[in-house]
């Protein structure tokens, strides 16, 4: 294992040491630094061997490094065997990160080299900023391994389609009204736009380049009186084209945003967000004109969801929770009666999905992971490593589906047979960590760094924590992650905090891992909404928009408030209010249980 | 009323005039932007009537306006009565900020002026921003109003003290090593600092310019090889000028500081923060070298207290405590029995503090407040207006002492006679409030962001709110009130978050007030101390430093969740431990009453 891998670094090393390329960059992008990417830019993966979706190589003359998240260590060791490439664990104690590690390998005179495509301007910035004063070139304007990757995929093209403005809520000339508001406030005469989901809400347009994200690979630039979408000619039907034209919309090829950047009409500053435009752009943008780098005026607008958008919403998280509670409970009957792996199991969740009515396609591959599978937080079983199910342990489920309606995405965590007190421990804190978050009023005002806490603390306060964020925003037929919010307690000052609206959506995700034993995630996902204003100002809370029971034989209440038993009873009884006209006989007897008071 | 005010307002118009000034800025600011000043600076209250500790009065030709916060509207607007002056009520709705009400008064061509040694360099940005582009002159060499006022009081001189290097835990060779250490990591070859509290810290002095801060006015501009302090030469003893030369600290006269900074050697970049520095050293520095503007190094290393310093802290708070509590059950006894009101009451317990050994002064003027004028969270009696004590309803305390083992700082509102049972729900949740964040246990990342909920969440479920933070850093031997931590939750991107370290002591001080009927506060100081580190980072969490009851009278356990009981049945068995070996009689009769489990 690593053999073929160990190759390809070689022959990279030398078609570095011909460009005169001491350290070259490999990240995990596409040319507008989406967060999963097709097939065509897994350029890492394939000189790594490493499959995760998040990590950077960086190959020198003398050692190549793998930097990856906690998500992935396993994995990465895993995958990484026999390559000789050094894993870095990010965020570990004295684990350097790729800057602090360049700067103190990086010699005078020596070049470090990436394709300026696939790094973002503010990693590239911050590379500027490492070497100031020091004698060192960055080269960023080559694909330098491109040639060593033969049979590379095709560019993704897909057919772009309009979602209706019916069912959008908005138009897109109220959109574009709004964007060009912001501009003005902001002083700046164009803005560029390369995030691919900012764009297709604007243009209420949807395609099938990146897996389970229903975007298209495009750029927009827009003007005071002119918007312009480049996007490949290849993707746009007779009736496409005939309602960007309705709309106003100029489109180019894809391919000529740079032609267009360095010869169009520049009329003043030029917005563009340096954490998604591509380091190339940026510069070729930066010679031209003076800059406003801050987040896309279209992320604030696509997180917070209209009254139409909610209401679909609602309808779409009502039919996801049936499907997926009518597979849990078939779970939990046949697992070890019948024989089945995660694979299988994850096969039979995503069919039932596909036969809710206006399903698209899945949010995001279904993870299936059964037992310590399920410790690793993004675990994806494949054909060659997956495990079966038996009437053991716990069995945890993450998925979620894109609809006509909206974005889905919901986990849980069931039992399956025996489980420990500790496991019991763990579940029944997740749950109270889920349900006290859900329950939460805040001052209007806060960030999700405020209320992190009120989901962490059932854990900390037992020693215990999970390594990734509470929540994440989720797209309307969009992304399954979305910016600007989020809900995370580590302070960084260099990203800007976001208020929580009314309206907006956000996953409610607790969860515990042990090594080698289990993992548990109880995720609901929750919309902001308005509570009383008064003399201390305007309360807000969240409301559930997922209803699916959480499983009674893992809680045990010991471990719980008065207030705890409360929450969980009264989300029970919305669940069996909300599930029931959809269930009958048997399974209807199967529900009312699994939702009985405790 | 306010006639003499209107008068004086009416002759500084005049003396604009002449000096050709449009606009007059008059902050509540020493030339050290101290958060209390000397009477010599109380130029505001000379020109305006208004005592309040905060608050900016600005002239026009038209109309004089003065902004204050919430915590002294009331008295604000009763003391500007008759003077004509406008009352901006700042964060209030539609309540424009100075800058914004000049950017729309100042027109072309005008001059807004100030003594720029009494605004900080923060604000003088601002305002440079705000008329950036505009003819706007900014005039700041003057103090312009200075010879209105004849009976001005004289300039502070006290006499400064060195505190044993014993009793600070660290020499000042050692501070300056390491602040010269950040200097290098910074790129300074100069530190000018202008902030009181950081200066006394770094030299281990004291003394009694400021009412209840023991600091001396002073400036300090260390370089790699050379420390110098300017203060005045009537404020240095013999002792204190060998002590400094032991110390190899030069000393200059305190007016020579100007003089200094335009003719001393500059070798590099120097370090000043614009929070503090004032606005006409900041320009005078700026003119010769490149600034930069951070906070002072001294300011964190000042808030996490050594071993030593904690030694004495812990000892200072248990004797401040047992006099506390004494002075609590003494009022609960004969209120309504002997004659007494908030005047009486507060000389009473700063009179106890006082008979404390290590006393020195108090750490800020008590505040005593009965009833309804505890509602004013910033309440304090005069000999003109106060209140008779009876035995009835709530009565609140804020008090703390200076000693030779630390600064203290305590807040207790005990129950006199008959309360509602309104009044029973807020202080109960109160006591929760103070008890969970006080029992909070967190990773080491955090900030005052991430917990202030902790407190605030009790209150916020049932629609209240305190319009005051949750915590604030305290000095050793020093100012109440000191950064850079503290606990809050307001999002304000431009105040750099400060981690919560071990060592670092912070009040943990909710409250609940009510226009017209009462108003409480519970506040104990809370020692930061590291917990259990483990695969998930290292835990950190508080211990207690105050040990007064909590009313009994005034919780109703109906409010608490079981783990709220339990945590106050805990805290008052530790109560009982520490304070009762200075108990005796039916003193400690009482005590062992006023800790038992509910």
């Amino acid at each position: 294992m690593g053999s073929v891998e160990k190759q390809r670094i070689a022959e990279l090393r030398k078609l570095l040491k011909e460009a005169g390329v001491d350290y070259y960059i490999v990240p995990t992008a596409d040319y507008h630094n989406s967060e999963y990417v097709n097939d065509y830019f897994k350029m890492r993966e394939f000189l790594s061997g490493f499959t995760g979706s998040a990590g950077t190589l960086v190959v020198g003359s003398k050692e190549a490094g793998l930097w990856t998240d906690g998500r992935y260590f396993v994995q990465a060791e895993s995958e990484l065997e026999g390559s000789d490439i050094v894993l870095y664990k990010m965020a570990e104690e004295n684990v350097p990160t790729i800057k602090e590690y360049l700067q103190k390998n990086v010699t005078e005179g020596q070049t470090v080299g990436f394709d300026g495509r696939v790094v973002d301007a503010f990693f590239g910035k911050e590379l500027e900023e490492a070497f100031a004063g020091k004698n060192v070139t960055i080269a960023y304007d080559k694909d330098i391994a491109a040639q060593l990757w033969q049979d590379r995929p095709a560019m993704p093209v897909s057919k772009v389609w309009g979602v209706s403005g019916e069912s959008c809520g908005m138009s897109v000339a109220e959109k574009l009204s709004k964007v060009r508001e912001k501009m003005a406030e902001e002083g700046a005469a164009h803005l560029l736009i390369s995030k691919l989901d900012d764009i297709m809400w604007l243009y209420n347009i949807r395609a099938n380049d990146v897996e389970c994200n229903p975007v298209a690979l495009s750029y927009t630039f827009i003007s005071k009186d002119k918007a312009v979408l480049f996007i490949q000619s290849g993707a746009l039907t007779e009736e496409t084209k005939e309602y960007l034209e309705e709309n106003s919309v100029i489109y180019e090829d894809y391919g000529h945003i740079t032609e267009y950047l360095k010869d169009c009409d520049i009329k003043g500053k030029v917005w563009c967000s340096g954490s998604d435009i591509s380091y190339m752009l940026y510069k070729l943008v930066q010679s031209r004109a003076e800059l406003i780098d801050k987040n896309n005026p279209t992320e604030l607008m696509k997180a917070v969801k209209n009254p139409v958008e909610l209401e679909h919403i609602r309808e779409c998280y009502l039919k996801d929770s049936v499907a997926l509670t009518k597979f849990l409970f078939w779970m939990k009957e046949n697992a070890g009666k019948i024989p089945m792996d995660e694979l299988s199991a994850a096969e039979k969740i995503d069919s039932m999905r596909a036969e809710i009515s206006g399903f698209l396609d899945l949010s995001f591959p279904t993870i299936s992971a059964y037992k310590s599978n399920a410790a690793m937080a993004h675990y994806s079983a494949t054909k060659e490593h997956f495990s079966k199910i038996e009437a053991d342990g716990f069995y945890l489920v993450d998925s979620g589906g894109q609809y006509e309606g909206g974005t889905t995405d919901v986990t849980r965590t069931i039992v399956l047979g025996d489980i420990t007190d500790e496991m019991k421990l763990h579940f029944t804190k997740v749950a109270c960590a889920m349900l006290r978050l859900a329950d939460a009023k805040f001052l209007h005002g806060c960030t999700g760094r405020n209320l992190d806490i009120v989901a962490r603390e059932p854990l900390w306060e037992c020693g215990l924590d999970y390594k990734h964020g509470t929540g994440h925003g989720i797209g309307y037929i969009l992304n399954v992650h979305e910016g600007p919010h989020s809900l995370r307690w580590q302070y960084k000052p260099e990203i800007p905090e976001t208020k929580l609206e009314e309206g907006m959506i956000v996953s409610d995700e607790p969860g515990m891992y042990v090594q080698d034993s289990h993992g548990i995630r109880t995720e609901n996902i929750v919309e902001i909404v308005k509570e009383d204003k008064n003399e201390y100002g305007q309360f807000m809370g969240f409301r559930h928009l997922t209803y699916v029971p959480i499983d009674l034989d893992a809680i045990d209440p010991q471990y719980m408030e008065p207030s705890d038993i409360r929450r969980l009873n009264a989300y029970h009884k919305m669940v069996y209010e909300k599930l029931s006209p959809y269930f009958a006989g048997e399974q209807l007897v199967q529900l009312k249980d699994a939702t009985r008071a405790v």
